[in-house]
């Protein structure tokens, strides 16, 4: 007997009810029955981003979501600053030079956060910017971005702030309205313990006046159908993947349950613990300012990176991540995101040193699963 | 007890083998059975599209599908000759006009076709034309139209012929390849039998020249990028609904098992069926061609077409879908497509007697499933 155990940054696993809902007959997208499911399930994300503005749910990947908080605020040749610090500020980058805008790029080195610093100095040359575009937490390297810092700065200033939020919200506190995001968007398959098929967009006022200003020049990612089917329906303005959106009421329904609070210092806890036993085996974390959602590290020299988690998959059923593009090999991804539990995690720690093990590297057998006891007792105040 | 039964154009019901894989749990998409359950996704679109040509897996709805074979495929400022017969034509109009085509519109009163003639003048006035647009099955209407005479003209012109084909797809002939479809555009919940999330698109080498010489202009929808993914991967270039993927597959096997010619022909016999029953009960059709995806009633002078749609839901169980737009209250829409047995189209038809004979219209009880019965003999020559 061999169990198969995902832990890679979405899709992440799904809370069985939520799954048995999906098994549920298909019913009419058009009908009071889908307006009321609709309804909740945009309150129920209000709660999670921690907004009064609406949520509009498309059927898309999160880079769908991406397009439109993109095309629908900016204008080809307008001005826009990239804080930039791995494979999905490179996602931003792509879409806004789809879309034509000019981009003043704040970088960092991957594995490292944009500080708030750079942001200040790049809104003080280019007070013209009308956005920044950043990510909450960089899931190819397991960086979180001080966003609260970030929207202080922009609060500041006429440029609005857009979060990519697809793997940080419900895994890292984020507080849209209190911050003052202007466009926050994620999806259903990372913290939302959903499959991938839906995306979220909130959009604050300062965002809505901006949109009104921005000429349209697409269709399905048209934030004003958005806006309006909801207002009316409250609907959306095309088909919806509506067996998913029926199942993302339940997880947002766990979620308000346990309070968001409380979610997110699970999450802390959950990362830490993971975090104090990743070096307690004598690895090193590759995130310098880690996010809560996933713990990445680094591969030991000498070590094949990608061979040995093909290995902790075959023989384990463990599934975590290989880093993506140049960073291939060379790191480690493990989410614990979601519907995840502190001994979800401590068997993967386990079969991640069995594995270590079996490929004849000195690790102590045990010592990253007590280490992570040790620090989950510490925190919970066992 | 009063079970709930789904007769809308879309959704439509799905097998209960296809409900239940949904509730497997969730797989990583770029997993080697990921990849291979892709590719058998592929092949059974292939087949039910009758194309060699790959087909492109979108995580959207119909109409994000058309985008892309909009964006993709025209460059601001081309003309296009839209062939409109109702909302769905309307729908190409509006994302053709989102994205500066100029437009030439070749229009039929709603209820009827466009007819090749129509198109063979068009494309002789506007021999600068770049593409045909147009509805293999028009569901606001019920309409079909004869893609086969269309593609004969566009074969023999420079101009592509690109076709919604999301509700036709599965219920009427229609053949990529052969007839010379040049973008072949469905979705996942139509005769395809799954719930709504997927979209899928085909296009030929004469497309592909078009979109290889059209500049980019989005990021989601490019063509382009499907492309490359699915000949390195298998793979989608972003996170796709890997648990609808999976479903589809399922239903896709049902289809060939069966084979696309006997899928048409009980389609055919359905709606065949169906309207000798319709008509049986002094009920009008609505459709001068009608397609084989569903068939459309006109409401009666003087009944209230929308109340009587509730109470045949509130009474009995059955969700037919009403007119959109200027039809609503003016005409009926009774879906036979995808996971459709005659029983249930028969039961639909003694609800619909049941509820007309309760509001004191003069119908025959029985005379529509009697019709109805004595039609589907005769086709199968029982």
């Amino acid at each position: 007997m061999r169990k198969s155990r995902l832990f890679t940054p979405g899709p992440t696993p799904v809370p069985e009810e939520v799954l048995l809902e999906l098994a549920r007959p298909v019913g009419y997208h058009r009908s009071a029955e889908a307006k009321a499911t609709l309804a909740e399930v945009v309150r129920g994300l209000q709660y999670v981003l921690q907004t009064e503005q609406p949520v509009y749910v498309l059927t898309c990947s999160g880079t769908g979501a991406m397009e439109a908080a993109v095309s629908s605020v900016v204008a080809p040749g307008e001005k826009v600053i990239l804080c930039t610090a791995g494979r999905w500020g490179e996602r931003w980058r792509g879409i806004l030079k789809a879309h034509g805008a000019e981009l003043i790029a704040v970088e960092a080195p991957y594995g490292q956060a944009v500080t708030s610093d750079q942001l200040a100095d790049a809104l003080t040359h280019h007070p013209d910017a009308v956005a920044v575009y950043t990510t909450l937490c960089e899931t190819s390297t397991g960086v979180g971005h001080d966003i609260a810092a970030f929207a202080r700065l922009t609060a500041a200033s006429s440029a609005l702030l857009v979060v990519d939020g697809i793997s940080g919200i419900g895994a890292m506190e984020c507080r849209m309205d209190a911050w003052g995001i202007d466009v926050l968007v994620t999806g259903s398959q990372k913290a939302l313990m959903m499959p991938p098929g839906l995306a979220y967009v909130a959009v604050s006022p300062k965002a809505w006046r901006k949109i009104e200003a921005t000429p349209v020049r697409n269709f399905y990612f048209d934030l004003r159908r958005y806006r309006k089917a909801l207002a009316e329906g409250p609907d959306t303005p095309f088909t919806p993947a509506n067996t998913l959106i029926r199942a993302q009421r339940l997880a947002l329904e766990r979620l308000r349950a346990e309070g968001m609070e409380q979610v997110w210092a699970r999450h802390a806890r959950l990362a830490q613990a993971t975090r104090t036993a990743v070096q307690a085996l004598g690895l090193e974390l590759f995130a310098q300012r880690p996010s809560n959602a996933l713990t990445v590290i680094r591969v030991p020299a000498g070590v094949d990176g990608t061979g040995l988690l093909k290995k902790l998959e075959q023989h384990f059923g463990y599934k975590l991540a290989d880093g993506q593009d140049t960073l291939k090999g060379k790191i480690w991804r493990l989410s614990h995101m979601g519907y995840v539990d502190p001994f979800d995690v401590l068997g993967a720690i386990a079969a991640l040193e069995l594995t270590l093990h079996s490929q004849g590297l000195a690790v102590p057998l045990g010592a990253g699963v007590a280490a992570f006891q040790r620090e989950y007792a510490r925190a919970q105040a066992l």
